[in-house]
């Protein structure tokens, strides 16, 4: 199925291990099933800033940018809503709860940055904003199944599969598509549609998500597979 | 605190992606509370075979095996089962449950390896294996805590951090952490205590925990910070 | 769609009352969605003894015993097994794990009653008793999806329904219907193959359920809700 | 420890019956930890009118509203509240979260009344109303653990016990119960503080609780036991 040889993580994880892997019996291919939720999480302004920039710049705006990073994303996300919308498919938006007096514990004790950003920062990044209809999941840790209706909301919909956006993938994209593995949803991560600051992290994020949680493909390898053509 | 300037991920993730992370306001230090259990998790001969070979070799007898990757961590283990033992604090151990019909789920479809182990592999690593009275955590997912009774004999424990030690670095020992930061407790992971197949992979998990989830340090500082000594 | 008039509440909970909870829209009709999985909770001999006797005197055998409260259930269950069975369609034993050391927390404080049952009140009632490929899904609590992967089986197993039977309705029973409730899977619990101590808590708990979280019908018209025929 | 002999089920659940759950070693005293939080659940003008009239009354405001059952609670829930703040105790408000469309299914499809509350019902009753430091817990399920932060939260809280109020006994207050005994926390329902549309149902959730989940007490009686009293 896959065309381009090269993967994300090439160059940063060495070949060996990656065969090593390969031999373990990790890196299945999953798939998708009957029918699928986008999700895109946390696309917010505190994500990448107001407009592209080098993240060390975007930082500025919001300590907790990873700037021209986030936006190179945006294109692909585009594309997917876009597919998702035309065949009537839910597109859900787990995102980032401004923080309050309660959420100073253990999560925030590691990541004081997260207690810091304006308000104009939690809102949506205008290009994949959510419409009336779709649905909003706040949420206060990680993943977007933690502490959150999400598990509820996807019995609902009737869903059996997931496509993952958004950022970072490090943090709230892995936790999610753990989760959401663990529930037994089939799972694709959509490489360019998400991202982080660290981009040694995030190649080696999406080789630990291909190898255990979720397929990891590009954008409209995903469009494809979600319209059975592949 | 930290005595020692070399951190596991320096050489994997570039000094200028660390101080991105530290400009951020993540990596703050989070520490244990007054009481706490240690995690040992997955350490069943399937994870480091029957004695420390090269992973490679190590891996014709369990394909899951980490080889001597995994019995280097065992001292630590020891020390810290040791030290948390002495202080009458509760030693837990999440494991492996063997595969059945009802697992080949999206897990293992992503890690088909994972259904072909012999029973042996199943049985704990007798250095560090459980007492009668310690708590066992069969577990099917990657989290000690999901589809497991964990969180309520946590409370029932009156424990408010966690030490966790054992494997995968980026598989179970990382969504465990994840998972006891989401749910507010303190988390500390002994870098020198869990292991993984890819070094590549292990270091950056350790700086995206160390960052994100939980304080990354040695056994003996875990020790030492148990004891109220830091 | 009720055939009968009588429901098993009437007469514990006044008329008056039940008018009051009509009038604010409670009691809806669920139904069943397009594939169901049936669950027979707890079925073992501690709920029921070992023959059918009156329930003070089926005590002396098991503490925890419903006595002929229980036996009475079986003939609705063994049809309903039957009629999964013949369709392809999961059945599903959540059950009471022996309990341990671990156990001794608030649900047993409540309850010192549960931790004095011998190992054969555990087994399984032979009537209804799984068969190999069966999923098993020990509990420690009264909900089968507290600390437990059920909703993850669910989700494996592609079903959108549950038909709830076994013991105790104001417990295990009750506490498993309000969760796959909120779960968003459609319930039914029948009537006549759920089973309690107190005739009177009984009826209430089934005067909730059917008000509140799922259809409460016979196992009769449980099957027929199943084969599409109503 | 009980004063009067009088309990809330006595004439509705039978003595014979009562006997039963004694014998089989049911009821047990579970008692407060060391440091308790005071839930008030869904005190909400929905759930009780604008002001005291019988229920049938009532309703006419509200479709959900319990009427003057609600009214009732009130003071001691005030008492409770004071005391806790006056302990430095928190006060947490579970609530319910005004309905949207992505909140049409099972749950409501059961209680199609829920969906028809006006705005104003949402708010709550301004005698028992959060200050702007108490945490607020929206909830779409009936227990306050399901979908929601709340176990995180009270781990950050560093608390043990739990008293519990509001309302109904028989959907939020039990579903909320049989979730925190679950997770080992020690429980206390105050019986005069909880209300409910059936006052049978309300009697026999009380039993129930009282025999499985929680230690079922005047508000008084919880006061006294929360500063060690007792």
């Amino acid at each position: 199925m896959r065309n381009s040889p090269k993967r994300p993580w090439d160059g940063i994880v060495p070949e060996s291990e990656q065969a090593l892997y390969k031999a373990a019996g990790l890196g299945g291919r999953g798939g998708l099933g009957k029918r699928a939720a986008l999700l895109v999480i946390d696309v917010q302004y505190r994500s990448m800033g107001e407009s592209p920039k080098p993240i060390a710049e975007s930082m500025k705006e919001y300590g907790t940018s990873c700037g021209e990073h986030g936006w190179r994303a945006v294109p692909g996300i585009v594309r997917l809503i876009s597919a998702f919308r035309a065949r009537g498919l839910p597109v859900i938006y787990p995102y980032v709860a401004p923080k309050g007096l309660h959420h100073r514990g253990s999560f925030t004790a590691k990541m004081p940055g997260l207690l810091t950003v304006p308000p104009r920062g939690y809102e949506f990044v205008r290009e994949v904003a959510p419409q009336p209809d779709d649905l909003l999941v706040p949420k206060v840790h990680a993943s977007a199944f933690f502490g959150t209706p999400l598990a509820s909301n996807l019995v609902n919909m009737g869903v059996d599969s997931l496509v993952i956006t958004g950022c970072t993938t490090s943090g709230c994209v892995r936790g999610t598509a753990v989760d959401a593995n663990a529930y037994n949803y089939k799972v694709v991560v959509a490489e360019d549609c998400v991202y982080d600051r660290s981009q040694v992290s995030h190649a080696v994020n999406l080789f630990d998500i291909a190898h255990k949680y979720a397929d990891v493909v590009t954008a409209d390898e995903a469009i494809a597979m979600q319209e059975g053509l592949q």
